[in-house]
């Protein structure tokens, strides 16, 4: 399939990602496509996304902190703000909706996998500098973006799902983060910025995030 | 005067720290107070205060990224939106009808003092947790609190200034970070912190904040 | 078995974390014991291993940098020199010796279950402060200490693995870490320090770090 | 004078750095060049050195867990051990030699202009990567070191002083940071990274710090 139009960063790393297609057409994913993705799974992994959630919100945050601009401090803020204020109550509310109630997410224990996928990140952007946290951060932001394009209209018990990452809202997000990328590496790199060294570190570590997404799926159907 | 009640630790700490007064009380603030600050003087601080709102939202983003509970990254999450999509704009359309354009905001060197106290507090977060930041943070927030309720209904030609701080929403705001404040020691420390070395080392960190904010308005009366 | 005598605080986190006897007497460290360990496991685990002890150094840096007291900055520069100029030569000597040249060292990838225990003991050093560090950081320092301790004298093909953590140098740095541990929890919180919230979280975060341990030893039994 | 030849990064930012004949020829340089510095003001200077060399420590320790090489680690551990285990140790002694106690020491109160520069050194390291980092510590590094070239010689009270910076062991130390810095550069951003915006920004931050460089003697003169 096609890749959707996220920028041109976006186009490089996914390109040089082994497991790009792991990922995004995970058995997981496959399950949730033709609905046959057993119930329990799915909770199992909306249990783990609160999680998961609470540390992305983190990491958004550290992307405003790290910020060299004040367009890209006030973009990932305003992620921040959508994740903690949005995201997180609507995740709730699902879940509540799914039979998963609050005190639930709040004691489910953190699966390796989220441990290992959600740590990453945030070290690689303390580590690192914005561009590494960003980097790290693509992988699930235009991942999902490209799932959801990709499921788009495909029905079943999982369409609500699937029409949030499908729907016009998320796709801008994808697109207005793959430019927020795009603008940081010319900001700080220059044009030929695909060129240098610092481009394959890069690339290296949207692939490393991107195995730690298929974790993160695995771990999905293992019920652990 | 008698302090504002914006919680526990800020009674405790305002109390522990030698230049309070000084930071509340200075010949800037009572420039302000009685009209006599020179124009200059005011819009030099202006300028460095664009900075200042730069870093300082760049700092309640990293609370948010080290906030323990879903509660304190929301919190957090909201300062950062409101500074960065209100204060932020509305900072710049003040310099604007000051006849400070943005191009001057953007271009005009930080002082040293501005560096000692926003990188200050930036270190504070990074090398310690949740609650050094928090005490670094505070004498901004608060101090700028009690600054607006002591000169409420001063006049003059800084009372648009003076309004923002006196104000039902910038008290409301002291009075929840108050609360943040209380909640995230109590959430650590249990009830009686206030009798851990813990408690007298975030005193400490709030009374170098305090003397740096000392610098800050002198900065302003300096003219670098 | 007795637990070593690493100090207060290695005891009650020790006694607290779940998976404590899952980690230190897993089937790899058994397979060490007995001599039964697979050789193709353990070469995996020592490439696996250089990558983690690169991580490892520099979260003793990170202990460095957040250290509160000149002692605790210079205990924590010791240990990162000890790692860094000879434990790092020391273990690709051994590598070497096992067959494993340098090249295929630097270009291992990392497995999972590494960067989930790494970036999880980064990340809280980097998101929490002194004691979150030592807290991720202890499991793996002080658990070897232990295995080493009782493995003491197994012979075998692994004896020089044993021996290096069994002998009295490495015996001598975990009583080291156990007081450094012991003295941070007490500069900061006072004596009573367990009967505090942070206790817990600490506590919390010492078992989610050797639940990832578990994790590390079956990665070098499963090869991944 | 013709700056010592400390790397190619050192050459660049040095010339375009405005104030660095204002820091490298600073009054309280020359005074001690003459020997006219007066013996308060040098004392002032040891005492505030002391909590300078502690978060000089820590920045180091900041730059071990920032390498992305075995080599820079390594280089960077090196340098913290020396600052951790001897350079404090004799910092201690020399002091205690001019009548400066340990207890003094200790209880010195940072003056701003101190708080400023380390503090803007870590928080560069922390928000940026391992370049930032190098950029903000290299005016201190090599700065005292082309001052110790330059005053070579000079005699007077102030002979002990110049003799460690102009010495061997110091003049290497320089020429070292001058290759790690050069090798970073080359390893992340290609031969040719003078030409990118990155280090038009690298060179800001050198040029800031060397500023903040010159209120650090500035403080030494005025005795705050």
């Amino acid at each position: 399939m096609t890749a959707p139009d996220y920028g041109k960063a976006f186009a490089l790393w996914r390109d040089q990602a082994p497991e790009w297609a792991d990922y995004t057409q995970h058995a997981f994913v496959e399950g949730l496509r033709t609905g046959t993705l057993p119930r329990a799974d799915f909770l199992h992994y909306l249990r783990q996304d609160y999680i998961f959630l609470i540390h992305f919100t983190r990491a958004w945050a550290l992307a405003a902190t790290k910020g060299a601009t004040l367009a890209e401090i006030q973009a990932a803020a305003a992620t921040v703000q959508a994740l903690a204020h949005h995201e997180m109550p609507l995740h709730v509310q699902i879940c509540a909706d799914a039979g998963i109630d609050k005190t639930t997410l709040e004691t489910t224990e953190e699966a390796p996998a989220n441990l290992a996928y959600t740590r990453y990140v945030l070290e690689s952007g303390y580590s690192g500098d914005f561009l590494d946290l960003m980097a790290a951060l693509a992988p699930c932001v235009l991942g999902y973006g490209e799932i959801g394009a990709r499921l788009k209209g495909s029905g079943g018990p999982y369409a609500d799902w699937i029409d949030t990452y499908a729907g016009q809202d998320y796709q801008k997000l994808c697109y207005d983060v793959g430019v927020l990328i795009d603008n940081a590496l010319v900001y700080r790199l220059g044009q030929d910025w695909a060129s240098l060294p610092r481009a394959r570190h890069l690339s290296q570590r949207f692939a490393t995030a991107t195995r730690l997404e298929v974790g993160f799926w695995q771990m999905g159907l293992n019920g652990a």
